[in-house]
């Protein structure tokens, strides 16, 4: 997998990810470049310093940096159930997000927040791939993310477990009248269909933003981070 | 301005917006497709039906419907001051915010929260454009958008008619311990370099969402988002 950017090469050089091979452009001689090479000089990364022009065959925003990494390790369920998100557990399940702008937004968010981590499904929903790095401003490398098979079964187990699982939808309680301080998962929709019926089912509520518009539909990524963002506040 | 998909081309005929013509692609016979071709007929939108081609040619993503608009009628500022947004003025100022889709996004999220209306620098800006539009899910129909040649006055006059005018930066107060209930003003900067150091010096003060991890920098429109939404539960 390629990755680019100074910011995300950053995020990468402090993370545990592997770097197989770190292309730079030949003459920089900036501070934050000569920062990021000391760096992967630090860590005995195979540094190849390159014209710009095999770097722009590479990668389209580079900045002089591009990584070669092994494909991006997913994390286990049983690892983010093992994270407590300011004293209890906080899992944010993606329900079919196709973008990848989106998915990079929502992982940089959970981030930000500091989730215990973030569940996608493993098939008709975008995968954690280039793009999504790039957009994540390098957040995929803090942040665990997970994939299923079975949205559904992962619901019920996580009911078991105590866990008060809430779907994020128009039409449901207002999220601010909802306690969200205990073991929670809030299972975000995709663009263009919203949580699949199923989903929205086996979940124990639904939960909504206030719309005082007359258009009603939040971009799924900001929609995700004002919910997330409530339940730190409830938190904290 | 081009307009373009179902949607969009929805919100712009439910507006008093002016469309010069109508193209639509001349085999649909689906439901979606029937209601709009009826409300443009009831509005006296001049129809042209033609093949898809002729459509590809136009636009990218017009699913069947492209639109040929006059530019977009920015508001004025006073308009948006005689807005009220939940009892008091809630007004978002963007300085110099450049992504097409952040605008587009943020333009979603301040129609649905219902603020009195957005003010947008006149240069080193996005201005409103035909992805802005496409991004805003039409929602640049219904929300009012300003523009201003100098935010610093602009924010000196919020300020002699007694708004609380916020900065939204890292490294101020909790957002969640500041009273926003009154006639107010949060100011969301740019992508890559924030709240300009003059304007924030100008703000009344800075405001900042909690931030849990490493990385600790949000997608611009989300961190506007979560901020605004913030405003709208406070009051509610």
């Amino acid at each position: 997998m390629i990755v680019q950017g100074k910011n995300v090469v950053r995020e990468l050089l402090s993370s545990e990810n592997t770097i197989n091979k770190m292309f730079v452009q030949n003459n920089l001689t900036d501070k934050v470049s000569n920062e990021l090479i000391s760096l992967a000089k630090q860590k005995g990364v195979k540094i190849d310093f390159v014209p710009k022009a095999v770097l722009d065959k590479k990668a389209s925003h580079h900045q002089g940096f591009v990584c070669e990494t092994t494909d991006f390790k997913y994390a286990q369920i049983e690892d983010i159930l093992n994270h407590d998100a300011l004293g209890k557990r906080f899992l944010v399940i993606l329900d079919g997000i196709e973008d990848p702008h989106n998915l990079g937004a929502i992982i940089r968010t959970c981030e930000c927040a500091g989730v215990s981590g973030i569940v996608i499904p493993e098939w008709r929903a975008c995968q954690v791939n280039d793009t999504v790095i790039k957009t994540s401003a390098g957040a995929t490398t803090n942040v665990l993310v997970a994939r299923t098979n079975n949205l559904n079964n992962l619901i019920r187990d996580l009911k078991e477990q105590n866990f008060w699982v809430y779907a994020l939808e128009l039409g449901g309680k207002n999220i601010y009248d909802v306690d969200l301080k205990g073991d929670i998962a809030i299972v975000v929709g995709s663009e263009g269909f919203g949580v699949s019926k199923l989903v929205k089912q086996n979940c124990d509520d639904v939960i909504s933003l206030k719309q005082n518009g007359k258009i009603n539909s939040l971009n799924a990524s900001v929609a995700a981070g004002i919910a997330i963002y409530e339940a730190i506040r409830q938190r904290c």
